[in-house]
């Protein structure tokens, strides 16, 4: 069974990076989520918390210098804010899913309610096991040309307006309605960090909700899924 | 005389990096801050924060990767709290002054006031030169062996207990006295981001002051400083 997975998991570097590898046994260690250990599901010693640490340092500097190249005449505040749009939580959780990397994920499945974003927190462990095996220039045109370029929408992103609250703020006061922000669920779990559940209510109706680390960042996710819903 | 600068640049970093350099532009523009653009001083066209942007990626990066192999059995929380420790903008202003960095910043004369901030966004900005100059693996070795273990005491940061704050408090606590921090001064410019002086006191008494960007930041260098006065 464990030998099954490892051959997919190589067929799957191969098809999504474009190498071979010799050093499966890091990019297996990228998809253990830290509520397995401790559990003896195959043995596991260890989870993938030191590679996501190693991985988002790797992805800001990767990210960086190709933003800085792409864009010589920007400056650093429009930088800055295209390197956090990509690596934001809700960004990486949803390329996570559109690469697939979500499928290989190990968790206990005795936790339920395990947050989404236990899907970035992989692929910033993948990026960092990329790093160990093949180092800095050879990650960098790999997430470039196989990650980025293939699957990432930088006009999109770029047009983007990140302030979601506000655009709903505008667009009920112009309807002069009204609009409530609602904590309606904290997701607590021995292993992983607390996140928020947040329900936008617009004159008492349920319209979206949003979920994060912060009840600050969740209120902007529910803002952002109703602007896709009411067509804002 | 931009001739004689550029000679002592180079000179500079010869002997602090270990390498000659061919493309001393780069390195010139890592000292320009944004005070002077626009001025006509050497015919200055572009500040260095695009520069500060992408060495903070790569600094970060580079001291992930250390400290992860530094350390092989810490956990990420660890890993984290050194690498915080590391690149805070504190450090890097002691750093950058350390090395003599701040000896080459070309700044505005006008402008007083300019936050001492600017010393530690040189180092960053320095750190982007080297990589646009010679790449992230040169980068690395550079970094680690010329400044890192040459200039930074790891084992003290390791053991330096940031909350300064805490400690202030335990120690007034015991004496049964009082203490306060009040922001004194804003120090606002058009080119630099605003920072805000603090000043502690302990019965009414000055003790010490701390600057930095929020009065969070103020408060507890302000406590830093107070602890290493009274000896706690």
């Amino acid at each position: 069974m464990f030998a099954k997975k490892n051959q997919l998991l190589k067929q799957y570097i191969k098809s999504v990076l474009g190498y071979r590898t010799t050093n499966i046994a890091v990019y297996e260690q990228a998809f253990v989520h830290r509520s397995v250990v401790g559990t003896n599901i195959d043995g596991i010693k260890e989870n993938n918390e030191r590679l996501e640490y190693l991985g988002d340092a790797i992805l800001g500097a990767v990210i960086a210098d190709f933003l800085y190249r792409k864009y010589p005449f920007a400056n650093e505040g429009f930088l800055t804010s295209m390197r956090s749009r990509i690596v934001s939580r809700e960004h990486l959780n949803r390329l996570s899913r559109k690469i697939g990397l979500d499928t290989f994920l190990i968790t206990n499945e005795r936790y339920h309610n395990l947050p989404s974003s236990i899907n970035g927190d992989a692929f910033e462990a993948f990026v960092g096991a990329i790093f160990i095996d093949i180092g800095f220039e050879k990650t960098k045109k790999v997430l470039i040309n196989n990650i980025l370029e293939a699957h990432v929408d930088l006009n999109f992103l770029e047009k983007e307006d990140p302030n979601y609250k506000g655009k709903m703020l505008c667009y009920i006061q112009k309807n002069k309605q009204k609009i409530e922000y609602k904590v309606v669920r904290e997701i607590t779990s021995p292993h992983a960090k607390k996140e928020f559940v947040v329900y936008l209510f617009i004159e008492n109706k349920f319209i979206a909700e949003g979920c994060d680390y912060t009840i600050k960042g969740a209120e902007q996710h529910a803002a952002m899924s109703a602007c896709e819903i009411l067509g804002i």
